[in-house]
């Protein structure tokens, strides 16, 4: 289908409140088609984002936990992180992050789909890809700032955390949804 | 199965850098489990939000697209808004913005999932409604700051918009591609 056709904003003023690692923040004062001023509107810069299904040659998805000091809950998730500047492309991100984090690689990998975290007012995009028959290559290689736990799941299991809300990252439980759907596993 | 058991952060210090409707953000000093310090994390504060899977007995999807200008596109989407202080619950604020951004209404309603939108970053929920057997059932009531068009969809042409990336908002593709594949529609 066509994209739809609503018209841009005007920024009638910008400034940047912020210009850190994870709080890049700018405020305009933008002008809407029909004639509405918002004097105060923030934006909130990011690198690309990337999250891998990864399932290896026994059929195990490779989930991690850990504490999410937003909602303050440990949740499980899928393996995520962020574009690097040395990144080729969001593959070479997202077959990083994998190894960083859970240790498991090579396998054959596509990508799934492409998301906004929230096209509102974020100005990234999250590129979420599969990865099916990983292994283990090597041992976790984590960041300083990372506490993370690896779970080996079954299909089974990744269901049930679906289908009682148990994943909660809107950007993780969207690709889940389309394999299962695409792959009529459900 | 059971939530993982990954320890919270120690808050050592937390200070609010504003507190306006659309920008509430804490810094905080946390302390992890394995002994590290992030010095500056940031956490947005929001109210708990809501979107709709509204379908009319004439098994149209009812779709808004607007501006978003975060990502700087005009996009498709579900009906979505924010939970007010006076809504009793969720559904009425799901019930109250289809009504305001669409004219639909009556129909019946059932949660689809509750999903973040960044649990480590956000503090809030978003709650997915499915709505059946919605009508029009007075015109649009937009807000000054809302500039956005409705339309019909068949289920082919959202499949269509699903497979192609056009939906951008992750809170919208996650109930979307689960509503396919509970229903086997895919």
């Amino acid at each position: 289908m066509e994209a739809p056709k609503n018209e841009h904003w005007k920024v009638l003023k910008s400034e940047y409140l912020a210009h850190k690692p994870w709080f890049t923040v700018r405020c305009e004062e933008v002008k809407l088609p029909n004639g509405n001023i918002i004097p105060e509107y923030y934006i909130f810069e990011y690198p690309e984002w990337i999250n891998v299904i990864a399932i290896t040659k026994e059929q195990k998805f490779v989930f991690i936990s850990q504490y999410r000091h937003g909602l303050g809950v440990s949740a499980y998730e899928l393996c995520a992180g962020v574009c690097e500047k040395e990144d080729e492309s969001p593959l070479v991100s997202a077959q990083r992050e994998l190894w960083e984090e859970t240790s498991y690689g090579n396998g054959k990998w596509s990508k799934l789909m492409e998301i906004g975290v929230n096209p509102s007012t974020h100005t990234n995009l999250t590129h979420c890809f599969l990865a099916t028959d990983v292994e283990p290559i090597s041992t976790q290689h984590l960041e300083a700032t990372e506490d993370l736990t690896v779970h080996l799941l079954t299909l089974e299991e990744v269901k049930e955390l679906l289908l009682n809300d148990q994943i909660k990252q809107a950007l993780h439980t969207a690709p889940l949804w389309k394999y299962l759907a695409i792959n009529h596993l459900i």
